[in-house]
């Protein structure tokens, strides 16, 4: 027996979205961006899809562009808003390496980062953004939720304190989009990221939300697809795949996060009541399903392995190499005792999960942690 | 009917290529960055893809990097080598857009451009390649074959050009792969761009040949995926859809070749036997089944039109819009005299086009040009 438990890495391709690419993997081949009658089909897929997606996050279809995932879209944001502008950037320590690593590019490019601590639940508070302000910060880039720990930021707020500094406001929601419910207006974020396969979409696709009016430079350069933003021949069947995902996630998100915080809530009451000795990180307002837990003296990566062996696939916190172990940035961040935050896994639930997968991983890590 | 002949702009997909992909966007859709055995199959896959795809074009799979398509390939090409580094570029007049319009970004960053003139049959001599070197230059880009009019460039003397003045030398082989027999290291590049739905792979996905000691930044900042090159979760099912058709293309290139080229060679006759007055833009050596038509005092746009509404699409080689018409730049460069320039199409046929179709073709040019 399979059990995945691992869906904040990736997730299982919804049918519906399968089934309305096919047709244009196949016959509907045709480039959307072509003159002919030919192209008629798959560009006017493409129009829907973007009505769609935007429709899902309460955004206008002009301001959706299409990107090749959520790496792209956060690198997107980062030099596309500072690669010609002089001053400055505050992103968090625990952003994913797709916004730290293009940060360390915007420093090689003579740009100042700063990287604002967390609670030690993870949160970004809005004092401490307050207090790192200046006139020369220019973007402000704030995950909408962690990748390892789950822990939601408290964006609307975020948003609100960087536009009153005049500055434009960029969230990485990656873990967030089809999960969680997102209106980009009622946030009032100027750039959004967020990576199909994440919500049961394809892999290899993505969108930037651009609020209409912010000023971006294209990231690819060549034919005017995207509105001269991002060019390249259209992924037309990913793009759709990704729509038809998000539409489901987003008309079934109330029923699946139920079930999902229930399997949730069933799995920490079992370990709980096996008397292990962990600490469940991140906060109380957390993506539905990512359980990030730190088992005390336990070994992350063993843990894994020791999981896989027994068909169970979640996550680790923390990786080792031939000399050392490594904690990652996040779980370092929240200032973990080292005797719990080496012994750190995630267990990220998707809708598909199922109560005896929850006792069985349950049984597991009682079976490998009592022994 | 309908006759499709614009496989310059899209080719359909390959139903062993669509074959290949669908277990990768079905059952095994793990992440093959993580650590567990459901990460393996895709895993395995993906050293496969790679393998197989640098065997077709003479490479090492470390040299083999995935990219969302030729349009990125070319940007990071571009921007990976010249981001960081002063010193000028060379390219040619009659490059891809992806190509010049990456160069307008370098000449942003205060990066000089010299763009080659050609000759009229749109071929780079080497003369001028090497009139226009200096010190100053670090990196040549040259196509391997225009997508217009077809040229196929005289890359490995131009490569060796480069080379000796401590030139890094890269071609945008978009329109090459899976079309001429290539070996990159006999055409000694050090870098070169490919789009797999040029080739009758999926679209959406590409890669970018990084010969072996060639320094090039990073493009997409984040995971360590491709050597920490290219971030961003891996689009296997567009990964194993391209190496099964680039596989697929090589191995049947020398009968596929022969077909397309007899059916140019009909056309031609065709269209000559019918008296119609035009000139065949491009070069002896070029792209089999490019086939760029300039017919005397016609509209591009409007033939385009034409053979549409009779089933059969074709792309041109200008475009009007509410107040003129623009001449696009490959033919603009290599100097029509414009009663012929501005009835322009081009004609790019494929391995499944038929001698009945290519009969229709000309037909059909004929019911239009001698109305």
């Amino acid at each position: 027996m399979k059990i995945y438990a691992d869906h904040a890495a990736t997730t299982r391709l919804d049918d519906r979205a399968y089934e309305a690419m096919c047709p244009f993997l196949k016959g509907e081949y045709g480039n959307a961006s072509q003159l002919y009658s030919f192209a008629r089909e798959p560009k006017k897929a493409l129009k829907k899809a973007r009505e769609t997606i935007a429709s899902c996050i309460g955004a206008g279809p002009s301001e959706i562009v299409f990107t090749s995932g959520g790496t792209e879209s956060d690198n997107w944001a980062l030099k596309g808003t500072m690669m010609f502008r002089k001053g400055g950037v505050i992103t968090s320590a625990i952003e994913h390496h797709a916004i730290l690593h293009s940060c360390k590019t915007l420093e090689r490019l003579g740009r100042s980062v700063k990287y604002l601590p967390v609670s030690s639940s993870g949160v970004v508070t809005p004092a401490t953004l307050i207090k790192n302000l200046s006139e020369e910060v220019k973007l402000v880039s704030i995950m909408y939720a962690n990748n390892e720990i789950g822990t939601i930021q408290p964006i609307r707020e975020l948003a609100r304190i960087s536009h009153q500094h005049g500055t434009i406001f960029h969230t990485d929601a990656v873990q967030a989009v089809g999960h969680l419910p997102i209106n980009v207006k009622e946030d009032e974020v100027d750039l959004l990221s967020a990576s199909a396969h994440k919500f049961n979409g394809p892999k290899g696709i993505g969108f930037l939300y651009i609020r209409k009016g912010v000023k971006l430079d294209s990231y690819a350069d060549g034919g005017g697809q995207e509105y001269g933003l991002r060019a390249g021949t259209e992924n037309i069947a990913g793009i759709i795949g990704m729509a038809t995902a998000l539409e489901t996630s987003c008309n079934l998100m109330q029923e699946r996060t139920a079930h999902i915080i229930s399997l949730e809530k069933h799995l920490l009451n079992e370990l709980s009541a096996f008397g292990l000795d962990f600490i469940r990180n991140g906060d109380k307002q957390h993506i539905p399903g990512n359980i990030s837990l730190s088992f005390r003296n336990a070994d992350g990566e063993a843990l894994l392995h020791r999981l896989d062996l027994m068909g169970i696939s979640v996550s680790t916190g923390s990786a080792c190499n031939s000399t050392s172990t490594e904690l990652s940035h996040v779980i370092e961040a929240i200032g973990l005792p080292n005797e719990y935050a080496f012994g750190t896994i995630r267990i990220s639930l998707g809708y598909e999960n199922t109560l005896e997968e929850i006792e069985m991983i349950a049984n597991a890590l009682r079976t490998i942690l009592s022994a």
